[in-house]
């Protein structure tokens, strides 16, 4: 008689036999305004009972492709160097044994890792980056790696023009300057992407999702509300765009399931996710 | 010296003068999710004190008309049949009077129903529905009458290309196969109810609004909150469209107050009532 | 690399060489109030993280005994029949392996299913119920079987005297009279526990917890709260004086965490079920 | 086909045949922390239906007396002048049919009012008042009428050792020191009601219950919640020793449902009004 | 070593040395549905520290202005007359002082004070009003100063067309139609500014704005949500639409914060009074 | 004009002047399960404003004493140890200055700080420690320093039998046997002090009170519940005892304002602060 197993939607693909595998990386260590973002990936899990496998949007139904659910890391409280290393760890393996990884954050600075790895496998990576903050200062309160730095971060790796950052509306004069030569950042929207998708066919994408990239009326449950940002109906005309790229990996963060009184939040990152791995998914199982 | 009264927006028309009659069906029985909706008519009726009677949309004011609320029925616990018979014969009583029902709802499994006694006193029906889900399946869990099944239901009686449905998002493969063949079914937006407006004034009309046909940021409180919807404005756009059909009887249902931790689906709710009823009524009392 | 597992207290005992096996039965079916408990097991599990293995009460650690979890039943909705013969099933088939159930509800009503199969198997049992209300209708709305008449429909099969409940202070009239002829029935408090335990060590024991036998205060996180209930330093004497009873099989039913915003009561009741699933343990893993 | 009636449990006593008359004083205009109390009286109305009409305390059931409720007085917004002689008014005219008048506030303030009118027809009136606040200031920031100067307006008419305190545990220096001389002051419990007893029962009574007097465990749903109040079973010790109390006139006053996020606020105003009632009771209906 | 300072986004400019004056008006006490804005400067205060001093709307970044917040007025309660008084003598100071006022409110009867203030120093004023309620009523409830009425006492001394209402949704027949001989009134959006701003930049321009304009999906933290109402970015076009007017005075006014349980509507509060300090801002410091 | 002064109960004396000397330590950075004690101190200012300056336990009001508040320290986000070394700082400056210490955490680990501060200036040091955990842990999860250690690194330089711990009900095995050895633990309960007090009285006191101590019923804003708690009243004359005593410093920490939906928790906060800073002062001012 089995244990307890509780996967994103019930998703019941052993680990070898899926194309996307989903992890969580429950970390909110370097949060300055609202911490709980840790809270994030169980709760996603539960939600995702309440929503439909088909997505009426793409046409395509989860059951016709292969994803497993390994659960949370287990990480080390108050250590951020070696959080990182792990989520790398775990994504290294992921990736050597030819799958592509899933992150549920946590907090942004989480996805510094996987990109890093994904990297390593893909030297002509390219970035698409949501979000509702630049997260490209020098460093923060004098800490190198921060959610607050970490797209700089990943772009010290990666380099200039390889980041595509949408819906960004908040950061600081300086970050905004620094974008202007070294990321292709558009403002308060995603509908920019068309004029990059030729580009971007050409490349493997890692695709990160900052939640509050939404506006807070769609999304409340985050830490740092930014009113002006997209609504589901925007993200949906986005995600559709996204067919035929080569995503080799991706993460949803930033959801701090404590201020999503309604879970309304959930429901919306619930959906992101579903949107997201249809559309990363190849071939039927 | 009179005992305590509390109806909707306070009208205070005796039953018997009463153009439009409102009452509750507070039932919730066999939602899968989020439980909650029994307690939505007696808030409906509460938060309903806090606006005005006229509406600058329609340029019309509730105290020119007349409507009188009996309260809501005393629904047996548990029991799916009884309470379907029970609407039913309230339904029943108020068309035999002459009078059009205004429900409360509950779930939307109670549209059952007064769209059944309605239907047999216009057999040339057509129903107008507002929701996020298709409610098509043919059984949902192996019950045949069920919140996910109800226009299924109505389907078996109306029959083919009677049911015009707005809003939808959310559905099996299945229900939406079958909506292409059985229902005129919409996607995403009430805007399409232009191409329907020049058939839909040769028949009489039952509207039924699913609440949860509005965005989730526009109305949180609901058990199953699918990101995607229509917002207020869009909404009100359709509801002056409705001018000049022949709605004889109506409902709003899937307003769950515990989720609406600002008031704001019940604030909704009560406008869209409001203005439903405003566009239904005929004459000056 | 495995599946997410999550069970209660991370308890990673299979299930073969478990003592106690614990399951979920996420059912509210006939919930007359405010529905909510079918979100309960998932909740104490997620809550069980926070608390310690170790009880300074009764200087035991959980770590030291065996204990499965093997996760909720799927419970067809809507069909109570069903799901009691579910439950049934299921408790049937911990019995013949020769564990001990520990069951997690949902409403009051499931306890029915695990006390039968418990009898079927102890014709000599006892049973001991906390709770706030008597749940000795004859009927409740015209059915049978109800979280309102669940201990009288036990004690249809059980007989006289053999039903023992403590902290009871809400019911009808009729309820209270039943219980003078035909149950021990102990009012307000648990501490006429005494008077009973000779007689109680000479049966096996079944033991039921409806957690509104706590006061609102110390458990607000329930469907009725009924103000006069005891705290939780009165359920630890209580739970004490059990060592040394033959508890066969437990259960711990009636929270509902929808209504617990401060994450109180799922706090009291994941230290509820570690001190009963301690004095329950017999032997050293 | 009558309109719909909300009445405390359910009660359908005509005005005429009622021993006891309800009514709900939903005024909070001189609140200085937190506001709110305007709401309590419908939602006292609506979680009344949880409760059983039997009370195992005092082995009565309100079915067998005869109580209406003529529903809440609709007091003129920021004018608490014409309040106050509104809900005078009001109990004037109840007393004159010669019914006992029970009321829901509102604020504290709303208690001058009938306590003035009852003081009127009997003017050996005794007071019982219980509260976490003296309440005897002898102005708030310049205001004569104020919730924190209420009683000792009642005392400006009432005069000196007619006003029977009990749990006062907050006020300043001042108000503690008017009390020994003017008032019978009781700190922190409602146990000393024994020593008063004797000589309570040779006067008639009215009954005030300012609901913060219970600790913010039990009650959190108030606008200034002071720690180290009572429970709920010294509450029910108190009001058995009520029995054979002349009681005339009633209130309870200062539930804030917006702060009782779990209604167990609500549950235990409703049990207090139950108690009260029954126990203000004389005849069989 | 200094008290502990609090003020908005930590501005730190001394009085004598600020262009701007930011203060409180703490008043909620003519709200006649859900009151607490009484809550709303310190909240705004503390929300502030979660969001940039840059605007990447106007690019200006608020450390290059001179701003002083001199905290909140101590308002006697319950005294309305008093209440507008000592607002007033506030405001006049700061005129006086060469300064411009910004209020935050408080309920918006609030707005009387300033605008009189203002109004004497420039006879020429013009007032730009964003709500959703038309507040124009002659009276209410038989009050003449209230939330409800305040737009009309300040037409009292301002008169005809000197008035610019904007996103207006609700209120009685009556005030609609007041409001075409006595104001400009543009209903539902912001977007008519547009054919305003010619004439508008003749004047000195005082500016008040009801947060209850935006959609309460936007901004549930509210007494009286409408939906319907404005999004933020239509908010952002609007304010960059006011670059170059003279704006000598505002307030932003029915922030509720009880009602915002995920903080967003704080967001945006704060967020407004970021971009409206800036648009009114002349020097650098 | 004054800038925005935001202190404890407005005390407004200045720092030279007071004889004890509040500031905020708002970090929360090692909580393993619910972060959110940064938030504490301005919500603790902002809610003292609603209780009374007189203790009627003492008899004392805080008017005849000298306090000062100042203020918050600004700590570095995501370091520990220059955290501590701040807050140390900070106390050896109010030490060197004559007067004592009160700081509002923050969660438990900053009490490290300013204990060792008051240990160096008096070395015969004593500790009270208020706590529902043991927080003796030689590490935790690899940490030497954190909110579960703490005292244990106390222990570190102060030595056996100076810490008397009071309330205590969770830990490991481990923590409860080293206690035994090396502090005086006492469980569940205050009263033990009466056993202390004649030895306390010879030293210098350092008094640390976790707040969640408090049961949760009494105490919900914390972030780690732990069931079978003191209540408030057992504090009362606890701190009732502490009269006489030399306390030359003291804390409150651990109160975690988003768990505290109806500011109960808050409440009694203030009402401990108020109780401590009145038996710690020796001085009329």
């Amino acid at each position: 008689m089995k244990n307890n197993i509780v996967t994103f939607m019930a998703c019941d693909c052993d680990y070898e036999d899926s194309e996307i595998v989903i992890f969580g990386a429950p970390f909110d260590g370097t949060v300055s305004f609202r911490p709980g973002t840790r809270f994030a990936p169980p709760v996603m899990r539960q939600e995702s009972y309440g929503i439909e496998t088909y997505s009426p949007y793409l046409d395509r139904d989860m059951e016709d492709y292969s994803y497993s659910d390994i659960g949370d890391l287990d990480l080390p409280f108050g250590n951020k160097e070696r959080v990182l290393e792990m989520i790398y760890s775990q994504t290294k393996e992921i990736l050597e044994d030819n799958k592509k990884p899933f992150m549920f954050g946590g907090e942004h600075l989480v996805t510094y890792s996987p990109v890093k790895a994904v990297f390593e496998k893909y030297p002509d990576l390219r970035v698409i980056h949501l979000d509702a903050h630049a997260d490209l200062r020098a460093d923060y309160m004098d800490e190198k790696f921060s959610h607050a730095t970490v797209l700089r971060r990943i772009w010290d790796f990666l380099g200039d023009h390889r980041i595509f950052q949408f819906g960004i509306r908040s950061g600081t004069k300086e970050e905004f300057e620094f974008a202007k030569n070294h990321t292709h950042m558009n403002r308060y929207s995603l509908r920019q992407i068309d004029q990059y998708i030729e580009e971007l066919l050409k490349y493997p994408i890692y695709l990160t999702i900052d939640l509050d990239v939404f506006d807070p009326s769609v999304f409340p449950g985050t830490g740092t509300p930014e009113p002006g940002g997209v609504n589901f109906k925007e993200f949906i005309e986005f995600s559709q765009k996204l067919k035929g790229l080569n995503i080799v990996g991706a993460d949803v963060v930033e959801l701090s399931p404590h201020y999503d009184h309604s879970g309304i939040s959930s429901a919306v990152a619930v959906k992101v996710v579903r949107e997201i791995l249809l559309v990363m998914s190849n071939g039927y199982k």
